[in-house]
């Protein structure tokens, strides 16, 4: 099947009717909108096992990862519904006039967050369910009463066409009104650019690499009135291995990198890319066993060409630097090719004289950096660039040492774990999935847990309103009973 | 006195040592940091007398407005000292681990806010104080754990430094660590560029004019590592007058509007430049006492020559274009001064075909659109660009007749006033003071009130972390009491 791209005009056509629907959407009340995202989740599950095989047919992806992507995709429509049905996620507050305060009255003012407009959302090579048609993105921005747009990733538009005709009868059967979500189809990047540039458009969601994803920024920077970019890009999430816990468990630790390298052939924006070590009598041991398990890993098939050309030239690349030593790869291939797991590794002094090797490779590589001392490892982490994830490998004792580099790392990434591998991103409120650029365009967001609706909203004060034009969530009742700051304290 | 403009050496230099002090007083407990912003306060009282005179002499403001905005500058040092010592504002999330779960163990997770880096803050011309050196920008971002470098307006270079040094004592006497404050001159545009171009700068807060504030989000969102600005520009700050109020009080709107309109020589960002009307037979009356009231008015000074020059050029330019009639002007002047109060009126059709008359006229001067009914009403609305403010003066029976006017001004402001004007910025957690582009950069965050603290903080998650290398706010014991949000339900 052909999905011919969107012509300009389809493009224009479908921001005016974004629009003009999200003028009535964005009073739809909170129970109906969360219906309308229960009623998504019910429709993708009746998609069975149809949904499944095509996505698997376009991504290359097996089964289990599907079905449990599938199942993560439904999960976020209704912890979206939950949230917006319990309410308090609107930041209400509310202070209360004082008409004889001297020497001016006190006016009375309530505020609340509400939605920004039509939001732009680009589908996702990595995440054909959960980051592309309903993902968190559409689904967030929907959450918060935005209208969505959601241009379809080519390599799997006949899944994204599938979620989107769900999305539509699920709209349907709540009663929401036409063109609160649309799908438009784009192969080449004018149909972004000119989705981006639009007028009416109000915030843009993307996942995908640093070229795309700045380039996107960028337009939407230097647009009349410019608009928020929320793009997930550029990663090398570093792992740091420290030394007492690396003589202890130098096995489980390249065990379970090992795994997390391989995981999904490498394609997670949290594919640990960097390991960094202090040269100890340890490392030769776990810099054999994870060269062991990397040689026993199979080749995997990529998502799409282009993400397996581009590995096969980034892999390259980053084993011709100065320095660069291949550790190990699968032996199931004779030659560098797609999908096929590598480490390498190079001395600190190399890595810090070559910018190219802090470059995310996306797929299954990783490369180690061997730091003489902690002073050198440190010079390593002040070098990196703004990152998703960071995390350290360390016996408590020796965490506690090292608090000073655990601050520093605080300011290169979003979220930081200890003794454990950045893959696997929990959906739960305290997740941040999101970091100092160039990982995303605007750390102070997450694309993941019930902040995401944060990136698709901005605050409005109502002063001097009488109770009938005041939202519901503002009125003196509290009819849905929710969390409100009233004259400075928290009331429900 | 001179106060000569900052090198790039000096620069370069304030920037290194924001970013060292960063990393230690990101860690100062929150009792300290409280400490040190009501000590900023005292020391700002210390100044007594000097303050207000230097600030009347360089501003020519009166001596009410200086004591009334030192008490709304100390005013906010304390409201931010109270809020972080309460602690809740960090958005704590924790969501404890689930080891057994199946296929994969949940691992513990717990999220907050922390302060972005160091802060380049500009004094802004209109307020010596409350949006100075001491202003909400720097408070906030101070109170968030940053580390604050303000350029003087060199307008009030000499209130700056009294303001700086002020600071500089508290800092002393609370024992923070120097360089979490300093203070630069330049009149140069090369001084504002340096700063935001430098590397380690990581925000900007900005009032001014559009093309102070769009040139420096410009080169905010051109570095390599693109950075928040927050600036505050330009609004024209619409009010609507509705038919059935206007012919009940005609003279009580106009007295409202007149004493907005002059308050402070107009120059308030919320100040009133446009007034919307439908045509009905009370107009001309309400037209009749604005314009007598104006023609009472006095001829006030204005800020500095910068100001006073673009009023007289801007002020000519509204009353040339096609269609715009003078309906009243302060007689205390025989041509079009500054600080002139003047009014205007023009009709919607030539208010729709020109471009102009929606740019901002910074001082006392006001422009009637005078429509013809409700539909072109609601034509000039939807041409209006992005407000800090509306109003809308209204009985409450029409003002639910027109519900729809209010949802499409909600689409164009942060604030909404229903029968009141827009001047007078109440500082409590319900006000939004910021609004889409071009009235601010970021229609997302406030600059008044305790919400401003969150444009200089970002989400980080910690997972797995032993309790001892918790941050304080996210640690099982709570020991600060704060409410957080803990496996999904708040507590305290």
């Amino acid at each position: 099947m052909e999905y011919e791209d969107s012509t300009l005009q389809e493009i224009d056509s479908a921001l005016q009717k974004a629009q003009a629907a999200f003028m009535l959407y964005k009073k739809t009340e909170p129970k109906k909108k969360a219906a309308f995202l229960r009623a998504i989740a019910d429709e993708i599950e009746a998609l069975g096992t149809e949904l499944v095989s095509t996505a698997m047919r376009e991504t290359h992806l097996p089964e289990a990862r599907i079905v449990g992507e599938r199942g993560r995709t439904t999960g976020h429509c209704r912890m979206f519904a939950d949230l917006i049905e319990e309410g308090s996620w609107v930041e209400a507050r509310i202070d209360t006039a004082l008409p004889d305060r001297t020497p001016a009255p006190k006016p009375d003012i309530r505020k609340m967050l509400v939605p920004v407009g039509p939001i732009v959302v680009f589908g996702a090579a990595n995440f054909p369910l959960a980051y592309s048609t309903a993902g968190g993105d559409t689904i967030s921005a929907l959450a918060a009463g935005c209208t969505v747009i959601v241009k379809a990733h080519p390599a799997h538009a006949a899944t994204s066409t599938l979620v989107a005709q769900a999305i539509d009868r699920a709209a349907k059967k709540v009663g929401i009104e036409e063109s609160v979500f649309q799908h438009v189809y784009g192969k080449s990047f004018e149909v972004g650019k000119a989705l981006v540039e639009h007028p009416l458009a109000k915030g843009v969601g993307f996942t995908g690499s640093l070229a795309g994803g700045k380039a996107l920024f960028d337009l939407a920077q230097r647009r009349p009135e410019p608009i928020p970019v929320f793009a997930e890009m550029s990663s090398i999430n570093p792992v740091i291995l420290l030394p007492d816990s690396l003589s202890q468990q130098a096995e489980k630790t390249a065990d379970m990198l090992a795994s997390s390298i391989t995981l999904g052939v490498g394609q997670f924006c949290t594919n640990p890319g960097l390991i960094l070590v202090i040269d100890n009598p340890a490392l030769e041991k776990f810099v054999g066993v994870l060269a062991t398990r990397i040689e026993a890993s199979t080749v995997g098939t990529m998502l799409h060409e282009g993400i397996a050309a581009n590995y096969v030239t980034k892999l390259k690349q980053s084993l011709a630097q100065k320095g660069v030593k291949l550790v190990g790869k699968s032996s199931a291939a004779s030659e560098n090719v797609a999908g096929m797991p590598a480490v390498a590794s190079v001395s600190a002094t190399d890595f810090l004289a070559n910018e190219l090797l802090t470059e995310e490779v996306f797929g299954p590589y990783s490369l180690i950096v061997r730091c003489k001392d902690r002073h050198e490892l440190l010079l390593v982490i002040h070098h990196l660039k703004g990152q998703l994830t960071s995390s350290v490998i360390g016996l408590e004792s020796e965490l506690t040492q090292n608090a000073d580099l655990i601050q520093l790392l605080q300011e290169k990434a979003g979220r930081l774990i200890m003794n454990g591998v950045p893959t696997g991103v929990e959906v739960c409120p305290s997740m941040q999935h999101g970091g100092p650029y160039p990982s995303t365009t605007d750390s102070r967001f997450t694309s993941v847990g019930i902040d995401a609706i944060k990136r698709f909203v901005r605050p409005v004060s109502f002063q001097n309103f009488p109770q009938s034009l005041l939202p519901m969530e503002l009125k003196d009742e509290n009819s849905m009973s929710i969390w409100r700051l009233y004259n400075n304290e928290w009331r429900k």
